[in-house]
């Protein structure tokens, strides 16, 4: 603890050297700090992989203020060990099925332990030529790994770029699609703009517009069915355009998602890119979690009509195995970007962004500062190779469809959705036998099934054993089996089912018992 | 390179093994990573500063796609040093003076390796409670050590969190200051809001407003002057905003900076505070560069007056010794932040939430994935405590007057500004002897003063030894000397001074030849 720490360095007369930056005692206390995160990685499977803590639990252990003398390492990790690791759910673990994945790799830390160490700001060339030379070559190189179409790459006039979250490449595309319609109809006019998604679009999309200014009133949301497996229906979209038009309004972005959050929908890009060509929208395809497999050429159909689109973008800090944060986004005219996001200040005027030789990142996102985050992604891609990172995508799938076998084969449950990826969406059935109750004259369930499927997701969570999350879509409340964590392997598989079903059946039979 | 590791690995029958994540392979190769990393530093002074590489020289060394095959890391840290470092200017080199320091430390360094090694994606509590729970702590921590009034701080019914840069903070509550005022006067008057800042405002604020929708003719710009050291004038914003005013808009948001990007000025807050207060704006203090040295107690005036601000923020990553990116933004109503930022979508349900028991940080910045950047701002603060950090950040200001003696002893040189922190500005006078020539009837310089300032950051730049920046401010040209490099030691400011002093010589020399 930090005041013990305290009184023992200061008894000890403070003797706990630790200079800001000593090539020698650097590599001591890191050769220390990767023993023990490999350790960490060892045992990750005997901590509980939901955090177990109650809100407010980490206050009653950590002193009220910061330390006034310096504390060794030692210390440090330690409290670590008891105080911060009960605190984590853990995304690395074998048995996290929740969310989407947050699929870190060797090659991943790696890399972002030589961009921390180099810890150069590439807000423009300039400022470190590797990091923004290197990101236009990885972004170029995944590119061709998806088959997106060379507009979208350096090599054909297009462009890559690295930022943070979707959220970010959402926003910033979102902001030069509203400027390249605002500079045709003014600035005056920005009340009449008009944005367009499903109920199944993220929620990253609703704050970006947001955040950008869009009336509140002009944000569309297409609804999506069961029957269409929620993917968005372009013939409701053209209608939903058309009496915007009819309202003086002017439409100007369209978000697709291949891979939606709740279900893993996908948008048919090829209809939907057709009507938003009718009114010169910009389209976004929003690939965050299932764009990676694409790079499997049997995959690559999900984002066939993706030439049709504007931008393009996915979570390489998801199922890429790049630690987080990393999202891949490529647009044709990189000019639009810029046009809304340059800035030019006197103190970063230089001979290079004068010679436009070079690209200048900090006009195509939201911030100035960047890390060097193409080092991890080259790394990724080096220590892999595409035969490799295909190879591990695949057996990603492949353990889902495993799963969605033990779902069919046992009557009690189902599946809600036809599984796309490697996220499998099931819940117990609804037509299992159920205790009823007259209310109001009519006879209904005591509990509802979708309360019995999220008592099983809490009861399963609360084990420690395996974490999975839910949606609701469509009024059904479904459980999500999202594969995809670096360590999970065919009989993390296998156990997790035999945890459900354990569960299920100590939750259905304490129903029926209820019953007898 | 990517094409021969290709073939080795071919060769070899693929056997470079490259898990996903296996312990002992990573605890392997991490340690390679880090003995790179030390060897690295302990080097760093043979690199130029600045690198010399040309435009589009990584695409002439790198294959033109991804590698099939893995590749080993021996080959990858290989190409790293051989094709990466050449192309890096080393912004931890203790020679590096350009822009502001981007102050990497032992202790941020591993504080980002244990957040990579979780690899947690903390968007709310229940993500992952102690990557929330921690950065309440530790920003209540920072808060209280640089004198924040209480209200700032958790523990006073405001709170802190960790952004990636000023930038995001700047739009996170420029959001905020907009939607307060429409929730008033109503959405279809986005285009009456009016925001005020200086002409010395980092650009970043006019990215925001851009980016907010703010109309770009209510982005109020108020002129500086050298007279004033280029802080913000109370009685023009009075000025300025009255006849807003009058002229029926809105005015919502004001900018003050503490250590602005040219001449690390200072805009005075109390008057600044009492203005906004008239109009019930929004006041942000922006404090990226000057807010860290504020922990010392006989520089925490500069931020006298913050109590009457809205919001308050710095980037540890500058001057703080927290590897990039780590932006602290402390907020006296985090519910105005969270009014505008906030999403509830279903698949993010959760009872602690539910509970109002916790705070879920994405609603209190723009994206929703968040890494767990208060690991490395806990560990800078416990392995040097606050002792040692004042210690160093005096240091820095100590090496700046050093440099600043020398240049006052130098009677061809000035002082531009007056110095506040760790940065010095400078310049060659505009009174030395130049060579003279007669132009449409006037005798002037054949060269400008600014030209030979120019020329000099050039020589000197260009040499590889040290690398300083500049600004132009009133017209002036001037050289931006920050201290502030993690290594940097007195040594290395008197080697600074006598390769400028070499260049200056030279530069100043040829001119007299001429001349003669």
């Amino acid at each position: 603890m930090g005041s013990l720490g305290d009184n023992l360095s200061r008894m000890a007369g403070g003797d706990t050297n630790n200079p800001l930056l000593d090539p020698e005692e650097f590599r001591r206390q890191g050769h220390m700090v990767v023993d023990f995160i490999a350790d960490y990685y060892k045992n990750i499977e005997k901590h509980p992989v939901m955090s177990q803590v109650e809100p407010g639990y980490l206050k009653t252990r950590l002193p009220t203020s910061a330390p006034f003398y310096p504390e060794s390492i030692e210390t440090i990790l330690s409290d670590i060990e008891n105080h911060i690791v009960p605190g984590i759910t853990h995304w690395q673990s074998p048995n996290y099925f929740g969310y989407f994945p947050s699929s870190g790799s060797m090659a991943g830390f790696l890399g972002e332990m030589l961009a921390t160490g180099f810890n150069v700001v590439g807000f423009n060339w300039m400022s470190s030529p590797a990091a923004t030379e290197l990101e236009s070559i990885v972004m170029d190189w995944l590119g061709e790994m998806l088959k997106l179409p060379k507009s979208f790459l350096f090599s054909g006039n297009g462009g890559g770029v690295l930022q943070g979250t979707t959220c970010e490449a959402i926003l910033c595309t979102l902001v030069a699609a509203r400027d390249r319609a605002l500079r045709i109809i003014g600035n005056d006019n920005i009340g009449k703009l008009v944005v367009y998604c499903s109920d199944q679009t993220h929620c990253a999309f609703k704050k970006a517009s947001q955040i950008a200014g869009i009336h509140p009133n002009n944000f569309r949301v297409i609804p999506t069915t069961l029957s269409s497996s929620f993917s968005m229906c372009p013939k409701i979209l053209q209608k939903t355009i058309i009496d915007d038009v009819e309202a003086k309004l002017v439409p100007i972005f369209l978000l697709a998602t291949i891979g939606t959050t709740s279900t893993s929908a996908v948008d048919p890009l090829i209809p939907l890119c057709k009507v938003a060509k009718k009114y010169e929208m910009w389209v976004h395809v929003d690939a965050a979690y299932a764009g990676s497999i694409c790079i499997c050429p049997e995959f690559r159909h999900f984002i066939n009509g993706v030439e049709g689109a504007n931008s393009f973008s996915l979570n390489a800090h998801k199922w890429f195995f790049t630690t987080l944060d990393c999202c891949c986004l490529w647009v044709k005219d990189p000019a639009a970007l810029t046009q809304s996001l340059s800035t030019d200040p006197e103190y970063l005027k230089n001979k290079a962004t004068e010679s436009k030789q070079v690209v200048d990142y900090k006009d195509w996102q939201l911030a100035l500062s960047r890390r060097f985050r193409s080092l991890k992604l080259w790394l990724v891609l080096r220590s892999y190779g595409v035969e490799k990172l295909r190879g591990f995508l695949r057996s990603h799938v492949k353990m889902a469809k495993l799963f969605q076998e033990f779902v069919m084969g046992d009557e009690r449950f189902e599946i809600v959705v036809p599984i796309n990826f490697a996220t499998v969406c099931f819940r117990i059935k609804s037509n299992i036998p159920l205790n009823t109750e007259r209310m109001n004259g009519m006879i209904r369930p005591m509990v509802s099934i979708n309360e019995i499927n999220s008592k099983l997701m809490d009861s399963v969570n609360n084990s420690g054993r395996i974490y999975m999350t839910h949606s609701i879509v469509g009024g059904i409340f479904l459980l999500r089996f999202a594969v995809g964590a670096s360590l999970t392997e065919d009989k993390h598989i296998v156990e997790a089912w035999n945890v459900i079903k354990q569960h299920a059946d100590v939750i259905l039979n304490n129903m029926n018992n209820h019953n007898q």
